[in-house]
């Protein structure tokens, strides 16, 4: 048996972990009263053609064809008008037969990075970030190095970047909008993180890539900005899902595109298409691919997250807690009032809320809270989040940040 | 970038070359004027409670939890009824909870694999096998070891066998019906492979694993038995997908169960989680998931594929090809009328036949022939079979075997 995976699967990661024990108590003491805040599991409902298409294509399509294997990578068709959306939306120079239709981003990122990595290789992952990342990137055989995020307004350190990339660095991971603090790469840092990549490959003589895991792209609030990574690196890899725009995330589906603008696109195509083989995805599932084309530009009722946003950022800065405020994704990220975030969950576990400890996302000493939760738990919640405050002696008049 | 991943992409599968070819010479020629017999996509509609659970489901669910993330193992309902279903049916003494819901039976073997073997170990494969299981094993870092067929029957060899197990060995991988040959393991056959393993497992002080890849399990034909391997040998992972029997190979549906028999039963499964979790599946799809309580002992009309390998076996033997005649599975297996398989399939393609080569099967010198299509295309290909058995002299008047 392989050791390590039989500690993957009995050590889960902090979310599933948390996720589970929120199930089971619900089911000892009742739905209402378990605040669970551990998943990023969406709250609001698909958006209405979702079901609309979904039924019409049952209703109409040949079955065989319905249901049938598509093209490895995708139908050929399905992937024409995902390139189509992104090169009108985003100016994104994508090309469908570098495009890969996936089982949601988590396969993108296990596809990409198997492509891309060979044992030794080094990954740089900026924290806070994903846990998921540190276990796909090491399953390859390849060692993480992290970069802390400036601790005031949790943008990556760039310097720190600068230093972490060594002769060994073949991927840098980026997430935005982020999981779990909801801060967005700005155009200005996206150019200098590209400057860095450029100037590191230069020194070294080997390529980088930038992969962007971007399940949260339609999640922002305000005016932020989202820039599209093609359009400044060359060497790029987005990853894609739509679990959290349509709120389809137990359904599997999603995509990556290797940039036609990188030099080794093809090749790099072909290793996609080779890890997808290997790994056993086989394809998408189809009648979620042919879903798409019907749905692309369409979300959830995103305001119900922007509601809940501030609901929750105001009522916890009031009670004292210090707040990252968020720019996008679904998720807040909450300092700890004791040193040990571990401990802080515990005490709020003991309240029935259910928050998830921030170690394993590289950044101890922060919660996470995701807020694609019914915005009435979310009221309900406040006051046991008022009761934790206080059990912390934490000042109700302090100005969250 | 991974080298082996490149060429993985690169050098399709010889049946996913061809079934790419052929969705290209359609395009060219018109649908009706190529027989396609490439790939294992069932022709015959998913039976209609399929579209109306479904829809169903559809209409009358909440979409949040219809879509929702569930566990990783798979919704706990689902696992039960699956369980439930495999007990009353084949006695298999399967426990929900070494049960784990997959994208397909592909998935299903990726991390059967992945939680079971490391760098170095050994996996023994039955020849003829579906070439994708070398892939899938050789990604973990394993070893293959083929073990070659009886010539005359088809089954496998059992001194051979024997003798290929090492104090390496870990996985042996049976797949009955089989693909490509549809031969069936026979009661007396899995008895006497049961008691080599424990024998080979005494005499080296190692575990040996029997995974049992089954997306066949309900296509046979006649009054043969598929033995449930379970009640057999402890140590036993059965991996099973509803691609064939429910006619859903696109949506990428299946499970595997751990035997609760086996000692080591809930840290494979622990492991099984971990790969599952590693490799990037998340979970199975949900809507998928949730339509399999209503389909359990449900199949696609199986009495198509009956009728088109009656057709097909009878005619081609009557031309003078040597065909392997198939007690499960949707495949026939024929002799190379020239030693070459490669060079008889290019002639066959002349005559826009698409049949596809044995040699990555690991056993050359035949043609695998998917008949899970269309009667009226088995129909009209006759004369070109017959003209291709022309073109090599074949006798007419020879009794096929």
């Amino acid at each position: 048996m392989n050791e390590k995976m039989k500690e993957l699967g009995t050590r889960r990661s902090a979310i599933r972990e948390l996720f589970e024990y929120g199930k089971k108590r619900k089911a000892e003491i009742g739905d209402a009263n378990v605040y669970d805040f551990s998943i990023g599991n969406p709250s609001v409902p698909a958006p209405a053609i979702v079901r609309e298409t979904l039924v019409n294509l049952l209703e109409k399509t040949d079955p065989v064809a319905l249901h049938g294997y598509t093209s490895a990578q995708g139908d050929a068709g399905v992937r024409r008008a995902i390139a189509e959306y992104l090169n009108r939306t985003y100016n994104a120079g994508a090309d469908p037969d570098l495009l890969y239709l996936t089982v949601g981003a988590a396969a993108s990122l296990t596809i990409s990075l198997t492509a891309l990595l060979n044992p030794g290789d080094e990954v740089v992952l900026l924290a806070p970030f994903f846990p998921e990342y540190r276990v796909f990137a090491e399953r390859t055989g390849a060692k993480v190095v992290t970069v802390p995020a400036d601790p005031e307004t949790f943008q990556p350190d760039l310097d720190a970047l600068q230093k972490a990339i060594t002769d060994k660095t073949r991927v840098l991971l980026v997430n935005s909008p982020n999981n779990p603090t909801g801060a967005v790469l700005s155009e200005k840092t996206v150019t200098r993180i590209a400057a860095i990549l450029r100037e590191r490959e230069a020194a070294y003589g080997n390529p980088i890539w930038l992969i962007a895991d971007e399940p949260y792209r339609e999640l922002v609030w305000g005016n932020v900005k989202v820039p599209y990574l093609t359009n400044y690196y060359d060497r790029t890899i987005v990853c894609y899902s739509f679990s959290k725009s349509l709120s389809l995330p137990g359904e599997r589906i999603g995509y990556l595109l290797v940039s036609p603008k990188a030099k080794e696109a093809a090749d790099v195509y072909a290793a996609v298409c080779g890890a997808g083989r290997a790994l056993g995805f086989v394809c998408a599932p189809s009648l979620f691919q042919y879903l798409i084309p019907a749905c692309l530009g369409a979300t959830s009722d995103l305001s119900v997250y922007a509601e809940n946003r501030k609901m929750l950022c105001d009522a916890l800065t009031g009670y004292g807690f210090r707040v990252i405020s968020p720019d996008g994704a679904f998720y807040l990220f909450v300092q700890s009032p004791e040193p040990d975030a571990n401990a802080f969950c515990e005490r709020a576990k003991g309240m029935e809320l259910l928050l998830v400890p921030s170690d394993s996302f590289g950044c101890p000493g922060f919660v996470r809270i995701s807020y694609c939760v019914s915005t009435d738990m979310i009221r309900r919640s406040l006051a046991p989040f008022e009761k934790l405050a206080a059990s912390y002696g934490l000042d109700r008049n302090q100005k969250g940040r």
